[in-house]
């Protein structure tokens, strides 16, 4: 694609950088900018900029904070004894979403994934050890995605912790609520046929 | 969504104010930069921040433009006796990158559309009427939309300038080279016989 301005051309290029952006659709996003008020414009580049230098990690659960400890930790109403261990703070924001879980959070910032060059030691489960050693989490919950590369996470941290007198647990899987069984694919349905719970239990 | 930060929560709204962007993208844009270095973000910024300052409309043609008068206004090659009448700027990119055109532009930054509000005063055709009226040009040649707005345009546009001794063209509209006659739309196809052209032109 070829520029009349170099101003564009720059513009452009930045952020077709983004992912999932190509050329064509920065290209649209930019002149979007051109017909909207400069403040605009000022404040969105404000807004990244003041992100990118201000946003901490929390010390203690590595989510996204603005505070040195984030909300969800420094809260006195959540539970010290369970922590839920995800891969990236999208999922601690789909869990605090449902509204059904009241402990506290682990990011591994990452999944263990040797194709993406990603290995144990660039996670913070160095960090989750720490706290586990300290003996107050009575309970270590999974909500890692249901992949290789989840199963291999949860594998080698369960090994880590296997010394710990602490209990381990992954989220249910199985057939998703209002799915219709015919659409279901063949792992998801055998595995919850294998792995089916008393009715009882189901509906409480 | 919930937000565990101010910083994420405003440069994810900023974000997502661009067109086509919902939330969840702006999220996955903002959380990209996070993971590259401070420098990328800052020189996305900074050329967003210099494009909506400094870039300019070319006073001759209203094409974006570094200075006053753009490239292809400034070009002593450029035929100055032809006028393409298009939209806007992404229609110059498309057709300059033809390579089949040596005359000069007019952008009318818009299109007449009364359902968006956007009539002809908001576009321009007086500075095309002046141009016009000039009398160097001898062809104003439309490339706008093959879509009822750009026929309306047409045809008010070509009103304007009927008093004036110039020549009006539109360009050809048929079935796209290289599409099956199978899928092409009832419309352009019957245009595209009543439309019929001598197999000698065809072929030129």
């Amino acid at each position: 694609m070829e520029f009349s301005s170099k101003y564009l051309s720059n513009a452009v290029d930045e952020m077709a950088q983004l992912p999932g952006i190509g050329k064509r659709t920065a290209l649209r996003m930019v002149l979007h900018l051109l017909k909207q008020p400069v403040e605009q414009t000022k404040q969105l580049t404000a807004a990244l900029d003041r992100f990118r230098e201000e946003i901490i990690f929390c010390e203690e659960c590595h989510n996204l904070s603005d505070q040195k400890i984030c909300e969800i930790c420094s809260n006195p109403k959540r539970d010290n004894a369970q922590l839920c261990v995800v891969e990236d703070i999208r999922d601690v924001m789909a869990i605090e979403n449902t509204g059904q879980y009241q402990g506290k959070y682990h990011v591994l910032n990452g999944i263990i994934s040797p194709i993406d060059g990603i290995g144990p030691q660039d996670l913070t489960i160095a960090s989750l050890q720490e706290k586990i050693a300290k003996g107050e989490i009575k309970e270590v919950i999974f909500a890692l995605s249901a992949t290789m590369e989840g199963d291999t996470t949860i594998f080698y941290i369960h090994k880590q912790l296997a010394a710990y007198e602490v209990k381990m647990s992954t989220i249910a899987r199985g057939v998703p609520v209002g799915d219709e069984l015919e659409y279901t694919d063949e792992v998801t349905l055998g595995r919850s046929i294998q792995k089916r719970v008393p009715y009882e239990d189901s509906i409480r």
